[in-house]
């Protein structure tokens, strides 16, 4: 599954490790009315957290980084909710994303959903890497599930691969 | 991969699948602006596609059945284009869904993506069923590129697997 310098993970450890991260969230008592997803890194996460949990994903788009690969000064919205973010008031949200890496993206998300006065949101991440985190979450939130903590290494995540029979080989 | 009554799929195969897909796509020679994900059936499916297209992907969410499991009359927007869909005017979009089964839902959602006047939209689903069809192409849509062409049968998809480990086994 690993590497020196790169840590692969199949599908199944994906499926595996989200299985135990959703009896995680129901074991703390947290039952969310909606799941929302960030893309695209996101999408797989909470697509497999719905099976489990079986809430409806909303879901919201942020390019983090601009056409030559650096990081923008602020995450540009790609799509948000809109009409349906007056549908997050009072609403209990599972927010979720592959992976907490700087946590700037995780913190942009959150303050932008707490501006719609959800009752409570929790946030649930594949993978935290254990490093220095540029952005923090915000006292307001009280839940924080990780499926897996990593070192801070490059990721490869089985849906970037061109080749999967060959993925981490 | 199938036994009589129902067809697994495992993610490597749906991965193997869209690799295939992608390359049709790119060979035609449409090359989209932007990839629209039907939720939650299409986010895998457009999260791959992602890796071999390299476009951005927005959502859409549709309801078909209703708390009883019963079809509803119309399909029920969970979350739509919103302010961003002013974006898709003159823009070439790829429409992507896990699976192409009674047609109504990729009826719908081509109808109303129609009505923000894109210059172009193709269809891509992972999975065609070979059966007769509720819902209608529409004669402006030119393009229709299907992973795999599959009989009518019930179709176990990687992400619905409580147990992922014994998914068809």
């Amino acid at each position: 599954m690993s590497s020196n310098e790169k840590i692969f993970f199949t599908y199944n450890d994906i499926h595996n490790t989200i299985q135990k991260l959703s009896a995680q969230i129901q074991q703390s008592g947290f039952e969310p009315d909606l799941i929302v997803a960030i893309g695209t890194g996101g999408f797989i996460p909470a697509r497999i957290i719905k099976t489990y949990l079986n809430k409806p994903i909303l879901t919201v788009g942020l390019k983090l980084y601009d056409e030559n690969n650096k990081p923008k000064d602020a995450p540009e919205k790609i799509q948000w909710i809109d009409e349906v973010e007056k549908k997050l008031k009072g609403k209990k949200i599972l927010l979720v994303d592959e992976v907490d890496d700087s946590r700037v993206t995780l913190e942009y998300c959150l303050r932008e959903l707490m501006s719609d006065e959800p009752s409570e949101i929790a946030v649930a991440v594949l993978h935290n890497k254990n490093k220095e985190k540029r952005g923090s979450i915000p006292d307001e939130i009280k839940l924080y599930f990780a499926g897996q903590e990593l070192p801070d290494k490059w990721v490869c995540y089985p849906w970037d691969a061109i080749d999967i029979n060959n993925h981490g080989k």
